[in-house]
């Protein structure tokens, strides 16, 4: 089963190099790009760029692994009965992308039997690929990488991130309280690339109330591999309906933000 | 005097680009660099690099215009007194600079009898060297830029900062609010760029309840170059106190938030 996995993961590198590049070609040209707005929100938005980088990707893995099921934000679940799935992000942080921000990747998870195999951050601006598959360590690029060893929430700056998916509440108690506990937080608008940033030792964690699997699969495994501790994602239907993601550089501060969330519920 | 001034335009931009390849090569060798913490405060943490950037730039100064004032982040004021006074942070986001992340960059700017009119914000990282004289409009790089046509949160992503300089309760309910009224906000970490932001429509405003002089004199001529609003940072001892800062791709929006301020304090 290695070999398909490690199959996968290398196909995975190559095609989110590929990807970018088409990413980086529609960000460069953004002006001219059509944009339109989801489910009438303006902060929602999805760019002609989602959607091209999307099949991209897709069209590649149809002719490669033709049998495998899919999951990507643009275009939906197909054949996630299968052993392998491929859970997709063609453009992580779409707002800061269509502002010019220079926050937003590509995020390409691989699943067998529900479990993720294998995940890739990319980030093509910075040129900075992250990388890991399961049992063999997490990398940036070709250095390994692993995540920092704050304890406590003063060691260094947490990842957060927030939606109009959900009541600004589950958010806002958290954000004053890491404040209150002498901690900082940055929130760049790429859940994917702050959660990455986490694996590779950038920030001590991440929290965000609701994500969805697109967003954040590739990155749990990038953060497992790299020491870290994430919640379980999967519980409550999170592959489909998204959850909640907690992912720290330790377990003291993973229980540190646990309960501080769940004394806000 | 117009002559004077543009001398001192030029001058910064020079030597921002100068500053900023010395500041790249720190970064790039982080992992070597001595790290103390200013005031044992763990997140405000000030490297060798902040200090041989800012001296790069004093030295150049006292060489070309020996007779101007000075007020840096590093070393403070220096003959305040003075027609020309200039106002320098060697490196806007020094966490950022220091974890590895992307968001950090050069300020300078040019009074003219407590007058901004020079303001250079350089991302060496992205070649982003964002500039205005007073009165000659607002560049990024060689091109013209001017601020978003934002006026509701609704619009576009607001740029929030805070510190430990004040209390959570300064910046929260701000927060909260523009998440409340449907709007959103990053915060990668430096003042100064996400300012710089405001300028060039990538954000469509930014607010911290208390920032340094250094971190906003040149994006605040920038700004208004631009078309935005922003507060008279003067006020109340700013220059030497630091102040709040708003500032706003339009008067509406700076009304808007103005009265949340208020309505907060």
């Amino acid at each position: 089963m290695n070999v398909a996995i490690k199959e996968r993961y290398l196909f995975s590198k190559e095609i989110a190099k590929k990807a970018g590049e088409a990413a980086l070609n529609f960000y460069l040209n953004r002006d001219k790009l059509e944009i339109e707005c989801k489910k009438g929100e303006q902060q929602d938005l999805v760019s002609i760029a989602d959607k091209t980088v999307e099949n991209i990707i897709k069209e590649a893995l149809k002719e490669r692994f033709p049998d495998d099921g899919f999951l990507g934000e643009e275009s939906g679940a197909d054949h996630l009965e299968q052993q392998f799935c491929w859970v997709v992000d063609p453009i992580d942080g779409t707002s800061p992308f269509l502002y010019g921000l220079h926050a937003w990747c590509i995020s390409i998870a691989v699943l067998y039997k529900q479990e993720i195999v294998s995940g890739v951050v990319f980030d093509v601006q910075h040129n900075e690929l992250f990388h890991a598959m399961k049992g063999q360590g997490a990398f940036l690029n070709d250095k390994p990488i692993s995540t920092a060893s704050a304890v406590s929430l003063k060691e260094g700056l947490m990842g957060l991130g927030v939606s109009h998916r959900v009541h600004p509440s589950t958010f806002t108690p958290i954000m004053h309280q890491i404040l209150l506990d002498g901690g900082m937080f940055i929130r760049n608008g790429s859940g994917a690339l702050m959660l990455a940033y986490v694996a590779a030792g950038r920030l001590i964690g991440y929290f965000e109330p609701h994500i969805n699997a697109w967003d954040t699969f590739a990155a749990i495994l990038l953060i497992n591999e790299a020491g870290g501790k994430t919640n379980n994602f999967m519980e409550n239907d999170g592959l489909l309906k998204g959850n909640y993601i907690l992912a720290t550089s330790s377990e003291e501060l993973f229980n540190t933000l646990s309960h501080m969330r769940d004394s806000f519920s």
